[in-house]
């Protein structure tokens, strides 16, 4: 009854549909159609079938899906009419009751229509095939569903608006204008050339525009660091002597974060973790209490999964028992993480907490080693946005972000490449090269930005980029 | 920021906000809203909010959802219009961005712009309050969201659109003719009663039609039998000697099967088990290999739990293995099944199964004591067909049921109050009872059948019913 998707290929225009909500029990599924002829498929298994047929575009239709003259599920239809859609052809999108079985017959239904499953991301290609959206705007969208915390959402928001696509497309003004100055020149034959324009020719005619448009580049570059952290998070390991209170900071911190967006479904692990939100970032925090107080014979295998959670942690949270005060072990472990050379945790940094500070009688914190604690009651709630603050700070995290950033990997490596580009060409007319040198490179830089929009493409690119994406994008 | 919804209560017109897909990495997330001013509020955090304000009924307008001048997300808002609408109120549709960030972002800020989280099934609800859906089809709304395979989305639909709310309604049109025939005898007063209709007074007037409405009404009672079964499944066991083949025909039986509807996550249990549809019938498949072949003293633990495993089955699987024939143990279990008193498992039936057809050497199966297995290899994939009919013919699940069916406990227990009512009735009808006995019983169940569809109900009721639907429906 179905047919085959096995030669299915982006670039096609052939009628598509997937789910674009996760299947369960829920109240509703929503089902995307787009493609060549998508109404009309869409008709042959709607009843009644005119209203879909004469139905103007973004308009909501109400009717059955039927199959073989039996309902299968009561539906809302959208309609979207080509160029007016997401895909820039005509599409539907399909609300049919939630749960496991309706979703899963009425898509069964459109395949018998001769829809075939989407492949990943098909939607949003064929949006950008249609120039619906550049490359910066589609690849916002799959950070957008991915975004972990509201900050996350903000900043792929932020893209979806085109904040970087217009900072790209400026930046690639300013070196055309650099290039162009310098092709005029090239285009002079010798002859021509006046003593001016000789004297002119070893240097860039626009240097001041490749000069900003490098530091606006490197200033890209740089906001990478932040949003792979907005993005992906850190992983932080909540440490220290037992009875620190490790875990009272562990539930203060899931407490107070009203804004946990996912949390780790009950394991088998010995650790605890959650996900939180602190400060915008995506923080997965570990709780090793419990691993280095376990006895006997267990006691060797904790301390050497406690030393590697410790390893593969990004920051670590080094609690201090205020009530007893320093202990031999703590003063060792400062010191430690004091010299990069002789830290036994090399890719970790640490934060220095003086826990219980409500019930503290030992001295006040002072620095050990050079580092200062801080204060904080996991009980109280006392200095808890200190701590925050010192954790946002330890991954260099302290503002908000410029207006442009990036938002992959992709536009990062590009961005690089147009600057390593544009680097060389400066070198080189400092050094009084010839233009014809500089030209070709200044163009490298130009095309690097253009596969960030995606202005240049080849269609191994596109097919790389898109394929990322999930299902029903 | 957010209003509190403590004092949130079915029976407002407020305006309603719910997500009406599950949260998940998914390309959307769709959020309903309804309720008075509905669009009015949602235009306020809608850019732009004219679009919104002038569209009509059953459009949909794309736009932004801003907050303090910021954007949330990208939105699609599909607009209806009172009556035109499921809950027969202004409401919206709300298709954000997917994820965990974008939903949640779009949620708090309609509830910043006065929106209050829908309490369960309260779509359904004020639908039903405003006349667009009985009793019957609000109930199958969460049928069909629950349903677990295709026969009980089927059945769900069919009473969507409306059988069992007609099946209801002629047969208490019946009950009606009959109880007004008979009340318009109790209208005469004595004087002018004649003999006739003094002879007449003992009985009912329209017997008939009272007796074909028992009938109807004892045929929906019993479709209950086979509708809770459709929806909630039977427990299926499979047991027998050790090497009997039973991982073999789970997998079997896994792998036969494509419909399978959900699958029990990883968990701690020593045994198998997995959710498949056999002939329309949610199965729990329960594998018990491994329990009773377990060492030493953990032997004793794995059949405790095997004999409790088999007490909670509806249905046990017995295999016997074809190869090697008949051991004491199968004709022990044979026997025990074969006797109601003497049964050790006392709540569940046996399907006996001759298995490793295909390399038996042992004599072909026979009645052990009066059971006949059926011939099957879990290997090849022969005899499996005879097997599902087995199963479906073991809980009596034959052929497709009566074309109207119950869908609840709720009903099936207003229906059996119908019955006992209208059986009471007959009875007094039958001894010459006086119709002032017989006719409040015919209006007793009339009322329990006003009841099913919802045309009598009270506060309590409504309340009852829609709390156990789930939010966003």
């Amino acid at each position: 009854m179905l047919k085959s998707s096995g030669s299915a290929m982006y670039g096609d225009a052939s009628p598509i549909a997937a789910f674009a909500t996760t299947p369960g029990k829920s109240a509703l599924t929503l089902i995307r159609c787009s493609g060549k002829s998508a109404i009309e498929l869409l008709a042959s298994v709607f009843s009644p079938p005119e209203k879909l047929l004469q139905a103007a575009g973004n308009t909501v239709v109400h009717g059955w899906i039927v199959f073989s003259g039996e309902k299968t599920d009561e539906v809302l239809v959208s309609i979207f009419r080509a160029p007016k859609s997401y895909t820039g052809e005509d599409s539907a999108d399909i609300s049919c009751h939630g749960g496991a079985a309706a979703g899963k017959a009425v898509m069964d239904v459109l395949k018998s229509a001769g829809f075939r499953d989407a492949l990943p991301g098909e939607f949003t290609f064929r949006a950008f095939v249609n120039g619906k959206l550049d490359f910066t705007r589609s690849e916002s969208v799959m950070e957008l569903v991915s975004a972990k915390t509201e900050t996350g959402r903000r900043h792929a928001v932020s893209r979806l608006c085109g904040s970087l696509e217009t900072e790209i497309n400026e930046i690639k003004k300013m070196l055309i204008q650099a290039l162009s100055g310098a092709e005029i020149y090239l285009d002079y034959s010798e002859d021509e050339i006046s003593a001016d324009a000789e004297e002119a020719a070893g240097m860039l005619p626009n240097r001041e525009a490749a000069l900003a448009a490098l530091a606006r580049l490197k200033k890209l570059s740089a906001s990478w660091q932040i949003e792979r952290i907005y993005q992906e998070g850190i992983t932080v390991v909540i440490a220290g002597c037992p009875n620190s209170g490790k875990s009272s900071l562990f539930n203060a911190l899931l407490k107070e974060d009203r804004s946990i967006v996912t949390e780790i479904p009950g394991t088998t692990r010995d650790w605890i973790e959650a996900w939180v939100s602190i400060k915008g970032i995506p923080v997965r925090l570990i709780d090793t209490a419990g691993l280095r107080e376990t006895a006997d014979s267990v006691e060797e295998i904790g301390v050497q999964r406690s030393r590697r959670l410790l390893e593969e942690a990004e920051l670590v949270l080094y609690l201090i028992d205020g009530e007893k005060g320093l202990t031999g072990e703590d003063v060792e472990y400062a010191k430690k993480s004091d010299s990069n050379l002789q830290r036994s945790f090399q890719h970790s940094q640490s934060v220095f907490i003086w826990n219980k500070a409500d019930i503290s009688s030992a001295p006040q914190p002072f620095p050990i080693d050079g580092v200062t604690p801080v204060s904080v009651s996991a009980k109280t709630g006392d200095g808890l946005d200190e701590l925050y603050s010192a954790i946002a700070g330890a991954v260099q995290i302290n503002d908000e972000p410029a207006a442009a950033s990036l938002g992959t990997e992709r536009q990062k490596k590009l961005v690089d490449a147009a600057c390593f580009a544009l680097d060389e060409a400066l070198a080189l007319s400092n050094n009084g090269e010839p233009l014809d040198l500089i030209a070709p490179l200044l163009r490298e830089a130009v095309n690097s930005l253009g596969e960030i929009t995606g202005e240049v493409s080849t269609a191994d690119i596109l097919e790389e980029m898109f394929s990322r994406f999930c299902v029903g994008k």
